[in-house]
């Protein structure tokens, strides 16, 4: 394996399989005599993490942070910041049973095939613990950007057939109050309580449930992303189809406007720069051009689910398989972090080299 | 601007403005003792070329392949492979309107708030004139790629709200001379009609429309793939959102998984490691798992339409603009070769790359 | 700072600031599935730790290595390999007088004019003690390199005007033990005596000497190293500069190449390829040639001695410094491993690639 | 091949063989409305041209510059600056007896075992023709940072056992006139008199001669380099060492500073931050410390000769070959604007990242 890194300046390592002794990461070329708010820090992480509410899984990890290093009295140095989380509540018994057969729509198979060998008291490290590391450095990239004027806002958007419209999210959009107070992160009450019921009953069922995230990005002045290969969304892209069940992303009009015509889609300028309509979620070209960034990403149900179900063990012969663990019935709440954090990493390593023209 | 350069083994970079003297690019990496077909690579490229049929524009571009280096008696070298078309039949006078306005939903404004400079005689480098580039390198891979037993084929999936049924895809896939035979190239004749004649209408309304593009990849073994970030699917999802005008992608089930329970969507194993459906879409914690790589691809309607729009200027003021350049009202079907081309640079990088550890 | 990462398919990505809460480093990319004596690991990662004799500095640093992930019952997993060492033995209040004060060719002055910020209390990462995640890294890379057969001997060449005759070296090179039975890692035992008197006087006086690094690295077969940029002498020229106090590299003839002739230099074939002399120092046009790959490392006296010095403060006013910390008189001897570990990861990310080919 | 590009903001990508179409590159990355000076280029460019003077090899290539993208309007328009220059004067049948066999200390054979190919009518992409792809994007480099007031100077300083005296190269340094009076780019008349000498008899033994190159980086700012691995003079380093024929590298006080003293060696500052003495060559810790910046490069004799050598042919069994060709006796001269060139890229690319500190 070697794909543990992201960024081009600002860059990324994680490292960490769900059952070893920590996951954590090194955040390089993060900028110097920057104040981290660690308490404010610490919160952004514990949005990702289990046992929030009883929607969610209730193993406890405290994923308290622990930084090894590029923080000095409080700022930040300049040189490479490491941090880690223990894993405490690594109960290897629950998996026990993972050892000799391969669950399905999970990387099991996949990582004893390319690798001949795997941890298999979990994921290990292709299991969605990993992304802990992403929530802590991400989180730290979004601290700056805000200081910049920069404001990242992901919500949940869609669980299973129940969407939020899109009157709401202009309204609900950037209230973090109204995200917060909501078991499901949907900002509009009545949705949310639609889909509380609905991951509630999911849960009782045994079985998994998809969603989207919705984000958007203000404040993104014109000139972020390197085109050709390089274009914002593309990194963007990259960034969030990395994350754990991600199996789409639109940005703008996105599969929608597959239907349309060029004279509905157009985002006509008015005068000074700014375009009337959206459609192309704040990217022209590959470069960000002062409007919203908005893009929506598709999750699939989590692959665990409690139903027994037909598999195969470590000869590729049929077998049968029960999830035993404590997971979810909807990943897409603890998600909400997780986007906001690749964003953030990849909004600032543009940000950062945007910087050298000015 | 730096990043025209794609791929982390095997490396594509490329150049090019639309009215400057030549489109190319250098493609690195590629293994050595390969007999390159040019004879077919020039008819895959010739597929992006505008004027093919009554459908798209009538610019008359030869898009003659030059080998400049890499290449001896017809064979690879191992070292990188150059190459270039001239740009022939740029008619500079017809874009000389463009130079003191901004055209809507095109790149122009951007490139000269983030360069301070633009050519402005087209699109320059944000015109899609730059895939030709892409598709002689991709071309090349897929070449190399069909030789180990991977085969890439793509096709027209959706144009405005016509879109294929899905059964209708299993039926007509990898069949090149159905999709060659069809205008749109949509496999299906009912469909592709249907399409043909939206395109003609969008066109005589100086209009234009939308699309989607279906790829499978067959053939590709486990273990493709670098996690956490350089997953497979990720990677791919840069390449395809740095392609012009892709406003989203999705892989398996992608959007339609938001509504799916883990019981449906989970694909079982069965005997040996295949699995009885295909929600992955061939990918499993970013490792491909043996079955057929699928995605989907959505195109935004063209930019440029021949309706007289609103706009702003040079210094920002409100203007009105009006299409001269001849244009495609649907760039779907050329967009065939150029998804193609980026997911064979994309699968044969980590082709490479999975060699390795074999 | 943004170049913690060193490799392209094997790549270590480190941190630690000498005074903080730990060093350590992230392993990405090494093969899956090979045993790591971890004994032997701490053995070889031991050689360049401070306090081993009476000739260097007797700060005490356990260095026990801590691997956080990539490990599973004693076997790599092919997932990034994490690992650390705290910083025990750090007594701030013996640096507390750097504060206010610029070390000479220190890099102290030029961290603070680049970040804004430094951690004083000691060199922090300009501090040779970053090293110790080099070495950890480069140790696993080197037991890898050793089951395919690859073996990389260094030691001391030269300490001040005292250098091993060319003869001598022939003699003793690739015996470990004769090696080791020398304070300062000169392998032949009267040359050895002659540089323990220099290094020992030259430690009464308060002052500190330079010296040179032999390295030999035996086994590397045909065709590792990738042209133009990337040769394989270009990649270890980059790795052995990035180690501290290192002032000029040469390979093969190096710089007495200079005074040579064609006729001279020149390496002749014998029968099957290998050749008379070995001028080119294993490499020829970037590529090995299976030859052993031969190269020198001149380190300059390290900065910090005992002897008051003229400098500046932190308004760049003159001032005077006197070194108070325990350091080494001479560093090379110490410097052994971290040379070692630098070429095996070096050659280990060129022989990964290199099995694309194969 | 999988090494053709260097740099990491600013990129430059070579491709070419010496008897192929052409040599020609990409540089991405190139700061935008900046004027290039064609003209100066083309006389910098010349420089590195055979067939200046009686001294070197009398093959007539005019290396004309053909520039394909990224400029508009004389000005360059911040996407890739495509060039290249057409192989003109490729008598290939002068190197119709390489086919069969090996020329010794030539690249030949490893690219022969390497890639199980090579083209055979001259080096290929060994052949340091190769060098003006690099000289040609150097060149440009190297105006933009005159632009902003650095300076870049190399000549001659070693021929054979002929050396120029410290006390002369700074008299003489950045005198372009008194270096380009001189055959072989040497500044002291003196010296450059003995040293033409000594050229003209090895050409004249059919022999060849080693040599080296000093430079010296004037105007250099605080703050250029990013540590650890990619330290300032680490990555100077690998762009030295990548040029064809370089055996050694050192900075400051070099190979010298193995014999000094810490309190000799180190360099103490005066008020207002720079230093008395610069052993450390303008480079601490890998940052730049305002100081000039001064290198020297130690260049093997060329390979090819006149004289009869013994060798392998394609079945490795023993043969004899003879030098036909055209070579030059001594390559340092025509080396001088390769190693200018190899700096400019270098220190622009650390400079354009340096700006996003500022």
């Amino acid at each position: 394996m070697s794909g543990s890194t992201f960024g081009r300046f600002l860059r990324l390592t994680t490292y960490g399989e769900s059952h070893g002794e920590a996951i954590g990461g090194i955040l390089d070329g993060f900028p110097s005599n920057f104040e981290i708010n660690f308490e404010e820090l610490q919160t952004f992480v514990d949005k990702r993490k289990p046992g929030q509410s009883k929607l969610v899984t209730q193993r406890k990890e405290s994923d308290t942070i622990q930084v090894l290093s590029g923080v000095f009295e409080g700022k930040s140095l300049g040189t490479p910041i490491a941090f880690m989380v223990p894993n405490e509540d690594a109960k290897s018994k629950d998996y026990s049973n993972n050892k000799d057969v391969y669950r399905p729509s999970h990387a099991d198979l996949n990582y004893q095939q390319k690798y001949g060998i795997r941890d298999h008291r979990g994921g290990g490290r292709s299991s969605a613990r990993e992304t802990v590391a992403r929530v802590i450095a991400g989180g730290i990239a979004k601290q700056f950007l805000e200081s910049e004027g920069i404001f990242i806002q992901a919500f949940v958007d869609q669980i299973g057939s129940i969407r939020l419209e899109k009157k709401d999210k202009l309204d609900f959009l950037y209230n973090e109050s109204s995200i917060e107070a909501s078991l499901v992160r949907c900002p509009e009450p009545q949705t949310s309580s639609l889909m509380e019921e609905l991951v509630l009953k999911t849960k009782k069922d045994g079985d998994s449930i998809g969603g989207a995230i919705f984000c958007r990005i203000k404040g993104v002045p014109f000139g972020l992303g390197e085109p050709v290969f390089d274009k914002l969304h593309a990194k963007l892209g990259q960034a969030l189809f990395s994350i754990n069940a991600v199996k789409g992303v639109e940005f703008g009009s996105g599969f929608s406007g597959i239907e349309m015509l060029g004279s509905q889609h157009n985002d006509l300028f008015v005068e000074g720069g700014k375009t009337e309509s959206n459609n192309s979620g704040g990217i022209i070209g590959g470069i960000s051009n002062s409007m919203p960034i908005d893009f929506r990403v598709a999750f699939k149900p989590v692959a665990t689910i409690a139903k027994p179900q037909q598999t195969i063990n470590s000869e590729l012969k049929e077998d049968t398989i029960q999830g035993k663990g404590r997971h979810d019935a909807c990943v897409v709440p603890r998600a909400v972090p997780i986007v906001e954090a690749m964003a953030a990493l990849t909004i600032l390593d543009f940000y950062l080299m945007y910087k050298i023209y000015k």
